[in-house]
């Protein structure tokens, strides 16, 4: 314990929070940089957080994977918009045995690392995280803070809970993050997109945040019909999910704190979406499996007109 | 000829525009104004139109009902936001005989009349106009203004052509706007619903005109599931569309010059949407007859919260 070396691939407000509590742990942590490469390597990063500020005057920074070492576990936290870049970015820093750590949204991800490095080697971890960038080398933690890892499976059977998961998991619990293991990862993707689709899409629609759907008859009425959709979906996919989900989730959202999404946050940012993961995949399983899906086919159709028209005006002059 | 007498009840952009058009004809026409009524009375009205501008120097210009005379025709020109005015507005100008014009959006605008005045005396009329109000006793007609005649029936089934539906197209036809006699009155009403419902809903959600929706391959794609689902509503509800209705208005739509819909001109000015009449009645009617709609919901659903805000924001200092 402690031996294990971790690439960060992608470190914004996710990847460079994870990263943060594993080296303020005692792990040994490398992180790729892009546009806060200069202001970190200098000055480390600092995270505010809900569970104690700290800094790290010193990180070591990269901004080029061949400057990297080999790593044991190789954590992708890039958004899902520069997937792109992952096949020059993976083979640089795996090891004949490394674990790639999918930490990003959406359906689909871990099949696109698979694709890239083997199934073999690919995890998942869900993270359940509230957090943004305000400056650079510079990390808020509003919120939450879990994850949960789960073997890939190429067929979508469940994979159970392996020795790796647990070696994994203890690293990030010896950070104080807390850890769930699942057995099937698909149902665990599914599970939170019944969430995620509901409320990052109408966010983004709507320019609201979790309250104020909560709030409107019609919107929370809306965001329940969203939720048994994407579950039937899921059950479609052969992920049903576990009696009760919904009225837990929908309870649970209406007693949350205010709460702007992650994708509200990118759109505030002129930042491109994560539609293709989020929205886009689990519509193309559902239909590959026989659901409609029309409310979420519906977001489908919206978003990338938001997002289209959301980017060229950060860009325009 | 030209001894029917007609009270406007409602004269804005829509109202104002066949009531100055009848009266240039030569007719006998009534106006009930609201907020312009102190303008128009002193100057009469104004009309900019791609027929040719006019001027009304005189009307005859009332702002309560009880100082009108009853009249043979009584247009129902208000927006369907203030129907709950029309039981003291539709009494005092009434004849045994008059004709009750129903000329507003939506569906269940002439049962809701009728449950006023008797089935009987009700007649639709659809209005194909774009027009707007720039100022006071000021219409802006920017293109089309073709009605369409339909008797209204209390149990749906198509009443046919009729001498009265002759008489007032011949009024209109005299003040040279195009006029069609409708045989069923809800399938015409349902047919403009197929292009009401995707183009009003979706350039308030999106703050997008025709043009813009056409133009984008994943909108085009949701406005024609939408009409879609629509002409499915009224074939449900038995009304079913000519075969190529949707391909044609499409096809028509994508040709149309860029236009912002009523609904979003409404928007705009911080004005109540129609969203009962266009979108709310057409779902219920849907669900009545067992048809589920889920995309013609979510916009019942998305409308009513941005619509709150929207003329909240009209109100608040």
């Amino acid at each position: 314990m402690g031996d294990r070396t971790y690439a960060i691939l992608g470190s914004g407000a996710l990847g460079g929070f994870y990263g943060a509590r594993l080296q303020k742990a005692g792990l040994n942590v490398h992180f790729l940089l892009r546009s806060d490469y200069e202001y970190a390597k200098q000055h480390g990063l600092v995270v505010e957080s809900k569970d104690g500020n700290f800094e790290l005057p010193h990180i070591q920074a990269y901004r080029d994977v061949h400057e990297m070492p080999r790593c044991d576990v190789v954590a992708v936290a890039l958004k899902t918009t520069q997937n792109h870049l992952l096949p020059q970015l993976l083979r640089p820093v795996l090891k004949d045995d490394s674990v790639v750590l999918v930490m990003q949204n959406g359906l689909g991800v871990e099949d696109r690392v698979a694709g890239i490095v083997g199934p073999e080697r690919v995890m998942g971890c869900l993270c359940f995280l509230c957090s943004y960038k305000p400056g650079p080398g510079h990390i808020q933690h509003l919120d939450y803070g879990t994850i949960e890892l789960g073997e890939h499976s190429p067929d979508g059977t469940p994979r159970g809970i392996t020795e790796r998961m647990r070696s994994i998991g203890t690293d990030f619990e010896r950070a104080a993050i807390p850890v769930r293991l699942g057995e099937d990862l698909l149902a665990s993707r599914w599970k939170k997109l019944v969430w995620n689709i509901p409320f990052n899409g109408l966010s983004v629609v709507l320019n609201a945040r979790t309250d104020q759907i909560m709030a409107d008859t019609h919107l929370r009425a809306l965001a329940e019909a969203l939720m048994r959709e994407v579950a039937a979906d899921a059950t479609a996919c052969g992920h049903e999910l576990p009696a009760g989900s919904i009225e837990a989730m929908l309870s649970y959202s209406a007693k949350m704190k205010p709460y702007e999404t992650s994708m509200i946050l990118d759109y505030d940012r002129h930042q491109p979406m994560e539609i293709e993961a989020i929205f886009g995949e689990p519509l193309r399983a559902a239909q590959r499996a026989g659901a409609s899906s029309p409310r979420l086919e519906m977001l489908c159709h919206l978003l990338p007109y938001l997002d289209r028209l959301n980017v060229a005006r950060a860009t325009s002059p």
